[in-house]
């Protein structure tokens, strides 16, 4: 299939300036504040967001160098499938958080539980909607670490 | 910001050929199966999706021909910024649907609630984690339609 161009439609701002020694999810994250600097021109797209308690934020892993189809997680001791995971060093190097909106100002959003590294290129921004995005019945596989565990995890050098 | 090259890394097959009369969310289109179909050479990035029972699929809204910053979503009467919506008019173009997992045989996974065009270019699958993905607490702001509304809602030709 033809490759696709995507042009970033802003930047996260974070107090992350190095890989190591990050949180590794939005829930390791909680009180950690930044801020989404759209562009400009798309201002006018940010109209009716502030009502959401909790956005998506899609971007790009700028600073994953490579890709590895099997990686061992942050959250365990053996190797799992990269699409099992959230690694950066997936093939298509994009990342997802599911972040905490707590004020829009213009084309700014400040926002918390921020895992993500300070100068990410921000490709999307939707809405997190309770009726499509919360599925209580959902199961995890090999993930099976508790909530306390992931807020006091960090990450090391296994994905630079 | 540099544009950012995305190479697609599978295809997404569904009963839907055309835009119109599609369900607008996998909410509304529960019994929907599809398959999704990635590249052979990512095979080995599959292990251990299996044990999940929903996943998110990142993808390209390839039939988006146009921008639109406000958009008057199926959900509603009145424009909306788009960011506060999942229209597929969106700068980006990215889509992204968490499906129901079925089945994994080789480098194809049966899926359940598709809500995507047939052919769609697969970016990304990451696993649905409900530690990380499931907010008890989340408020949404303009959406305020019940399930079953969703469920019943299609599509038409505003986003073409």
């Amino acid at each position: 299939m033809e490759p696709i161009t995507l042009h970033p439609i802003g930047v996260i701002r974070s107090p992350f300036t190095e890989l190591e020694k990050m949180p590794i999810q939005p829930a390791g994250a909680r009180d950690v504040r930044g801020t989404v600097i759209l562009d400009e021109a798309h201002t006018d797209g940010l109209q009716d967001l502030e009502g959401f308690s909790h956005i998506f934020l899609i971007y790009h892993f700028h600073r994953a160098q490579r890709i590895e189809l099997q990686v061992v997680p942050f959250l365990d001791t053996r190797k799992r499938g990269v699409f099992a995971t959230r690694s950066p060093l997936r093939p298509s190097h994009i990342g997802m958080s599911i972040v905490e909106l707590c004020s829009l100002a213009g084309n700014c959003i400040e926002i918390r539980g921020v895992d993500i590294l300070d100068g990410t290129p921000l490709l999307d921004i939707k809405p997190y909607m309770p009726p499509f995005d919360r599925f209580e019945k959902a199961t995890s596989g090999w993930m099976k670490v508790s909530r306390a565990t992931i807020e006091n995890r960090r990450s090391d050098d296994r994905f630079l």
